[in-house]
């Protein structure tokens, strides 16, 4: 995105409003709504996600890390967090920057699940994460 | 995604079933469901959206159409769609490719709306786009 | 059913609460969640749902009337908020009658949208329609 | 419905798409939606619903079988999950067939729960099942 | 509200139906969606929601009695509960009373969760409850 | 609520985050979720909806516009944004002020609608509006 976009959203300066408070509720909320948008997805009793941002330059990295108490994992809670959040950053910034991005969205660690621990490995620096 | 994962989606013989039956429906829901999940989104009657996907090499191309009759611009819904489609392949086939990355997701043409007519420029080749 | 879960239906003595008073609602929210249900339903701007019932015998006749002013038909959203209402009522009663059964659901009437008037004929009493 | 209903669906060259694959998804999701659509069904955390099709000369049998792991039967999931796959082939094949049925929805087998076991008995032979 | 608009609920004779009735399903349904309207609550197993109306002159009392059986309170599950069946009456009611005020909303008993049992104390009568 | 209450959420200092912006999210969502909320409310097109707070010493009120092109009224719209974002004020207090009570919700003003314009009158001072 333009580098002048990612400071209106720093400086919270955008007209439309708190860009990351907004997108960070959106995110919340899909995490918890991911049973209903992805049809083989199983209702889960999530027990905490949290939405975080990191503003580079040209870019907004969104990470969700989502918890929950289950035999299952909830790697597509935290996927489905991200993405909303960052069409969220999308919506809010359209007007000013309509050639926005949202860059490669890729589960980076899980642990628990019957597939047991996920850690991404090789080239994929931070900056190549999530929303770019 | 590997080239494997892309030949049985194609083939329809993934474990889970149908995908891209399966994305394409998830995808078509999710787009209706965009102003539940887009906090500043208004609600919309969508009249049309068709979700097609195009198999290449190491990657599937998602690609949303979005229709309404009113005086504001779909982007969001076709953009909701994309994501919920791709994260809907991505969670069929973690099974087998836990690496698969759900690239690019970008606007590509809209027209009315207040904003009026957008098409992307420049070096996104097809390739680049939405979910590779 | 058994005439005997009619009757108590009818005298609102059932354990779980007024049946007919809580299918009624059910099935008006269901007619406006039709386009979430029904992959292909588009939402609509519903202006009235009805649900009627008419306790005969051994059954209850569920009928819903909508109506909406667009350019499409409604039948779909009058027949989820029938399903519904059924199955409420099969809910509700099925701690004291656990054979019940959903009879026929069937289109009766409908005008406007792109087909034009429909209307039910044939051997269909109305002993035969909707929840038997 | 019309046979020709039924070949059309079969071999999948109905308009509108895939019938029985939309069906299916609109099943699953429709199960997992129970509790926001039966006013007296508590949220419950299914950990598996599947949506089988019988296509029979005239007809298409619908039948849905839900798990979950908790103190109550899912009754009322499985057939949630039915009325709204019905609904689906109903509202896909209406351009063709506006005189389909929806035929008996009924409970064939429970097990769990504080009522147990349950097996319907009797003249109900499969062909009357579920979606004639 | 006006002692008129409460008779007419009494006696189940507004124009729009039976106001106790259509709000207590309101109220409980709004129970269950309680994680997707208020933005930190989580999704939890709803055992049982139980809505009562007390009738006074000028007023009508909404309580909620929510169960759970998990580590967290269900206090805004019932606040919830309280606040859409009290709108719900408001909706039905604004034709013949649009000058009816939801009154106080406040948590009165809870048990249970991290924050163990509280009981609301002092001045607060019976009369300033809720929905006034 | 306490002032030190109402002095943390200014300061933007209450551990669960910024009280304000998520409870300002949250009642925009309730208001394009009315009609799902609310049994007898219709689907609407909102096309605006503003949720403002204003900080006193010992409360925050609450105040929401809703506006809709359409043949009616959105005065539940605004007071169902109102009652969800003072609910989530609530929830975000609750750990350090249980005692919180969620005041007086009235209608202020509408026009449009089948009934007018609607303006409250009397002794309602500001003090007295939606959320003490």
């Amino acid at each position: 995105m333009e580098p002048e976009t990612v400071s209106k959203i720093a400086a919270n300066s955008m007209t439309k409003g708190d860009v990351l408070a907004v997108a960070r509720v959106a995110g919340i909320q899909a995490a918890k709504q991911t049973s209903t948008l992805i049809p083989l997805c199983h209702p889960l009793m999530i027990s905490s996600v949290a939405v975080h941002f990191s503003l580079l330059d040209d870019r907004i990295l969104v990470e969700a890390e989502v918890e929950v108490i289950d035999r299952t994992g909830v790697e597509m809670e935290a996927m489905t967090a991200c993405a909303v959040a960052a069409l969220t950053i999308y919506d809010m910034g359209k007007a000013v920057d309509k050639a926005m991005v949202i860059g490669e969205l890729a589960l980076w660690e899980k642990s628990g699940g019957r597939s047991g621990t996920y850690r991404r490995t090789g080239s994929g620096s931070t900056e190549d994460a999530n929303n770019s």
